[in-house]
């Protein structure tokens, strides 16, 4: 990383931008005394950000220390430019994709100015949109990808990155593309994956969905997001996006081949590199995912009941991983699965059925 | 469904195969005071099961009124045919696919024996197996479907209810090849999709992963599952798997046409498609899925802190329906999503922060 120390971020921090994250870093930013700068095309916006504590509108002549153009895809790279021609700032953007970006801002500026930009991405979001949603609090343990161009000035780049830490989050520097490439893996994959599997449950008939259990809603619950926005990041990763893409459908025809022919091994070696990638995600706190076991218990479902369960769990001393709470059709008992460390299930499974809760071993 | 009233299930119960399923059903038989007979190719499941109250091994001369079959599914269809001559019971099994061990059983045994031979599935699983992580509760609340060939003798249906029923699930008549085509499609593709996304992460460099977040783990997570068991699943239902699959593929080359080509309404509606489909999956209670709005707390991550927030949300007296605790390198603290009624969220935030939370609206 960056070497220490990394330049004070003391404001003021002009965001361009009071959606949901540029709303929720001005407020991170006012809880720290600095002085925040609010432009956006809609004036509701900006009255309701303002409204909330994250800034004040911009005047004429404003000279923040940094600018965070947090606007819709399309509206990046001349958010990008028109920022470095305003003031001397460093300026960052949070958009979910780097490379083209930088490329069409590169063909606009001079370099002395371009130097001032480094592109970031905080891994953070919600169902939710537009200021209202905003928090303070979004970004809380959050991976936040720093990409700096070749030739960014150190102090730009300590800057966002004293920025990213003030919000809370953990960065990761790298270069552009690879951000890019990286996106398509872990971000832009599952949610094609999801929008497929559920694109076949769209016209289903009823008798089929009646079956649904936590498999299906936990595989498609990313693709209720905002159709035109996800457009936007598509079209701007479509290279990186189009590789993957093709990987998988290569993988599609090997799996498809190996059930028509019924090859039991390579179906085997399909479904095992399944099992090997869902190891390979990083647990919590960057190590290396921890084993857990999945504790299941009966809960009624009314308030207060899961709340006993919960309480119960942290008088036995049981940290919960995970939680998942089973929504499946006809009766008002559901299962709830605790995910916990594979050492301390048994303790919390014992300790749960001498309170009386009935579970499943 | 079965015109009422169900014959009673009145016992002795067979359960062929003291695994997970087999091991659970037993259970359930037990609380109700019937006497329960286990049959296990593993001596050393068969006195787990015992073990844990789950029935006594069989004789030689057992007369069940049910025999439920639970063995893995490339066993299925020679202990039907066994248990359909070793006495005069209805026999059921519980294997997730129906068609192809119907008609493997249809081609060995009289008409009249297959009269009472009923296939079922209950909806339900663990990722533990073998008799030891068995629950009288796992069938609690969960679709359980039963698939009766045309000359199924209705008496032998409606014993079948009654099992089902007595489990605590929900009964669904359908027709055998309905099933699997049903389960190809909220099953089986979901599974399918979540390994080929999760076998490009198993190679992935580690800046890559350590971008991960909430979503690729939501897609994922169902992927670690056996790839022996799932061998034997897909193979046994590869025709309704293929056509989805089928399905799939053109789904997936009209997906990146439309990326390649910058088609932006093509890629529009695909993304829409899949919205729409998120909202076809029921909701609790077999009623269409109620609107909700997730509601984001900080929550440090030690023992009790869950339990303080739950305890508070059950004081507030909201229910909560859906639970996602973030998995996020690098910070003590992490974002807990708490998935209420919409109508509900606003008094839940407001709340929650009157009680010193740290929330994201």
């Amino acid at each position: 990383m960056t070497e220490r120390p990394l330049p004070a971020l003391t404001g003021p921090v002009e965001v361009v931008g009071a959606g949901l994250i540029g709303a929720s870093i001005a407020l991170v930013c006012r809880r720290l005394g600095l002085d925040v700068v609010l432009r956006d095309t809609s004036a509701e916006n900006l009255r309701t950000a303002s409204g909330l504590g994250a800034g004040r509108s911009a005047s004429s002549h404003e000279r923040p220390q940094l600018v965070v153009v947090a606007v819709p895809p399309a509206a990046i790279p001349d958010a990008i430019v028109a920022a470095l021609g305003r003031s001397d700032a460093v300026v960052t953007d949070v958009g979910s994709v780097k490379a083209a970006p930088l490329a069409a801002v590169a063909g606009r500026v001079r370099p002395t100015d371009l130097a001032r930009y480094v592109g970031s991405h905080p891994m953070a979001g919600s169902e939710r949109s537009g200021p209202l949603a905003a928090s303070a609090a979004l970004f809380d343990g959050r991976p936040w990808a720093i990409t700096p161009h070749d030739v960014a000035e150190p102090g730009a780049v300590g800057l966002v990155e004293s920025l990213v830490l003030e919000c809370g989050a953990s960065p990761r520097l790298m270069a552009p593309d690879e951000h890019d490439r990286a996106v398509a893996r872990i971000s832009h994959l599952p949610h094609l994956a999801a929008v497929l599997v559920a694109g076949r449950l769209a016209a289903a008939p009823e008798e089929h969905l009646a079956l649904s259990g936590q498999g299906v809603r936990d595989v498609t619950r990313v693709a209720a997001s905002d159709p035109a926005l996800w457009q936007q990041i598509l079209e701007a990763n479509a290279g990186a996006v189009l590789d993957l893409l093709g990987e998988v459908r290569a993988d599609l025809d090997a799996l498809m081949t190996a059930v028509a022919d019924d090859a039991g091994a390579d179906l085997v070696e399909i479904l095992a590199r399944g099992n090997a990638g869902t190891a390979a995600i990083p647990g919590k706190h960057g190590g290396p995912a921890r084993p857990t076991r999945s504790v299941f218990v009966s809960v009624p479902d009314h308030p207060g009941e899961l709340a006993r369960l919960f309480g119960d769990a942290g008088e036995i001393g049981v940290n919960i991983e995970d939680v998942h709470i089973d929504h499946d059709p006809g009766r008002p008992v559901g299962l709830t699965e605790l995910v916990v460390d594979r050492g301390r299930a048994e303790h919390l499974l014992a300790a749960l059925e001498s309170r009386g809760w009935t579970t499943h071993r």
